[in-house]
């Protein structure tokens, strides 16, 4: 039995440990079981995106109210643009019995966890910090002072892995979104995602008790 | 990537849940994966039972020697014999990498998890108390009485299923088998079950980390 609400699962981890792959390849698996979150940007609309699709297109003065209403559960700044989690699109689709992956940067995942508790945090790495390495250099995109900078980013990040719920060792993709997969089913069936049902057997249960109750 | 040391899983419920059922199936469908325990106990060896096989069998003052060294997961007297789970064997077989399944009554689950606090407990119910009314009295191998005291006990049981990590809703035997396996599967990919994992990488990746680590 599944209970009602549905999941934030925040998928994060180091640059180049294949976070991205693993999350495509689990909704091209499960389409029916997993939703994405839109992010909300400041930056401008390119051609054919539109507002709610790809992106919720705010201004920066909008975008700095939804920061100090904290109405987003996560947000960072790149290249002088804003980009988010707004909370109330996430709490909707979860609210509807949704299954919600974020899939964000280690800083904006430990965010998430203040704000939403009960938020599912796994962290991907690869199997060894050369694997990591290996990867990143064979993007072929970075130049090899970006790989270093990614990896001392790695190392630090390294530290925090603890704060995560679970850990996926992305060897081979499919081992890993069949792990993910699986960890999701398996967290509700946890006891504090079914308080109802709990509480509903507790009720039934009343008309056969005893005195001592 | 699954980590070294195994599981303890308390199976555990109200009285006609069908927690042995599951278990049985458990052990069919996934005859390499699991191992049970064996119980310590001071009641007189049957014919063909052998020592350290079907049970541990004690004297009253062996078996109470190891409660007083708090050499036992959990004890319990019935019919004026003690039954209890050894610890040093469930250790053994943890440190072997086995997941150990433990099946046992409520009060000595939840003192599994004092001794032994990492164990997985997982509670079983059946969809609703009309549907355990009906399989304790669908036994029919229990009196009237007997049946309303065990539905007796359940109602006060119920009251600790909050302490509980997983809710096993038992519909239908193959899905809750399912259910149960997924759910310690997914538990070996905690990170608080895979430290040394995480200790790796952190230790590779110090190579790469810059001044400010």
């Amino acid at each position: 039995m599944r209970h009602k609400r549905g999941l934030v699962i925040v998928m994060s981890g180091f640059s180049g440990a294949g976070k991205g792959t693993i999350v495509k390849h689990l909704f091209e698996t499960y389409p029916d079981n997993y939703f994405l979150s839109i992010s909300a940007t400041t930056r401008n609309p390119r051609p054919g995106e539109q507002d709610g699709r790809e992106y919720f297109f705010k201004t920066k003065e909008e975008f700095e109210s939804m920061i100090e209403q904290k109405e987003l559960l996560e947000y960072a700044n790149f290249n002088d643009n804003y980009y988010g989690t707004p909370k109330a699109y996430v709490e909707k689709l979860v609210n509807e019995g949704k299954d919600v992956i974020l899939e964000i940067e280690v800083q904006g995942a430990l965010q998430v966890r203040e704000i939403f508790p009960e938020a599912l945090l796994l962290f991907v790495t690869p199997p060894s910090a050369d694997a990591l390495e290996k990867r990143l250099v064979g993007r072929g995109t970075e130049t090899a002072d970006v790989v270093a900078q990614r990896l001392a980013i790695s190392a630090r990040e390294s530290h925090l892995m603890n704060k995560y719920d679970y850990l996926i060792v992305n060897d081979t993709v499919e081992d890993s979104v069949k792990e993910v997969h699986g960890i999701i089913q398996s967290e509700h069936f946890r006891t504090v995602r079914n308080e109802e049902a709990i509480k509903k057997i507790q009720e039934e249960l009343k008309v056969f008790a005893k005195g001592d109750n």
